[in-house]
């Protein structure tokens, strides 16, 4: 998502309480959060709305937003400037995650990733061979990953590389809006129920690491 | 799919050339079709759009229709008089399927199948796993599903099931009749695609055996 950049950009970085800006963090999340409890992250935080909700929700588990770019996390602190005890947001490309975590990590949520659609660009969605390799060196024993996009193209890609990939689908729901499910939706997400597009939701674990 | 019975059903079962009246198949299918060629089946082959014309398509492939309704078989037949040498349809409940094959099948569709959206009839499913245990029995060696469906009920919960169940997702497409694949459209799915309703697609595979 990109963004006109804020005037303050700069300003609301500095300021933020909840921003990591040491990117010296793995293995040292327990430290960061100064607790046990799991840590679950988001990739591709964007505005924040999902991950600041499920923070606030969720008291006993840490969340760490991760954002590529810094105009739409400066956008997210502008929208939440309060600190939460539970919550850290990081500017940082997935790509690289094993650089902020190692073997920390209980559950990653990508929501409404760039679903990057044509074939040649399909090592770039965030469900590729390529992010799943990453991924296994963040996660601490099990591996879960759960997933929201109104793509059709991405969710179809991610169910097959996540089930090549060994992961088992745990549930699936494809219209997430007018289910029974416990949903946060994200700032996206509520754009798109409001047009009535269906919402794909996915959740693969995968035991032995 | 019920369907007012024909008056000359029981005419139309009768002569028949392609429809298997002695039920004690299991292990004979090579017999029965000649040849060493692979077998595949469809359950609830409706009206018989589907298996009539991949019959047609794939001579060097043995078809095999199962349908519950001989109502709707006789409807099969009037539609489809002609015999065809690798086709044969079978007016058979599938829950019984291992007293029809015996290791013998390498592929089985399922189209458009009843949705049982009800959590309660759930195991009604083609995909639940009681289908699932029946079907290893009549599986050669590798397992192959191929479904289709408009139902997002039902294709969300085959896509858990299967998954749960050991199968790999080879393959799934979540708008069948707005992409590039092959496709033999069966009777319903003419009609949904018509209404613009979105045709949900999946291969899924088990090696082991």
């Amino acid at each position: 998502m990109r963004l006109r950049n804020l005037q303050d950009k700069d300003v609301l970085l500095e300021q933020c309480e909840y921003l990591i800006r040491d990117l010296n963090t793995a293995g040292k999340w327990k430290q960061i959060f100064g607790n046990d409890n799991q840590v679950h992250i988001e990739i591709g935080m964007g505005k924040g709305d999902f991950i600041y909700h499920m923070a606030q929700e969720f008291p006993n588990i840490n969340f760490v937003g991760i954002e590529k770019y810094s105009g739409v996390i400066a956008r997210a602190i502008k929208k939440y400037p309060d600190s939460l005890p539970n919550l850290r947001i990081v500017n940082f490309d997935a790509i690289d995650l094993e650089k902020l975590f190692k073997n920390e990590v209980e559950t990653i949520y990508l929501n409404f990733s760039d679903p990057w659609p044509k074939k040649r660009h399909a090592r770039r969605r965030l469900t590729s061979k390529d992010f799943l390799v990453v991924y296994d060196k963040v996660f601490k024993d099990k591996r879960r990953i759960v997933m929201k996009t109104d793509n059709l193209v991405l969710f179809a890609s991610s169910l097959v590389s996540l089930s090549e990939y060994g992961y088992t689908l745990k549930d699936v729901n494809l219209d997430l809006a007018n289910s029974d499910y416990f949903n946060i939706p994200t700032e996206y997400e509520t754009k798109f129920i409001n047009q009535g597009v269906k919402i794909n939701y996915l959740v693969a674990e995968k035991e032995d690491k």
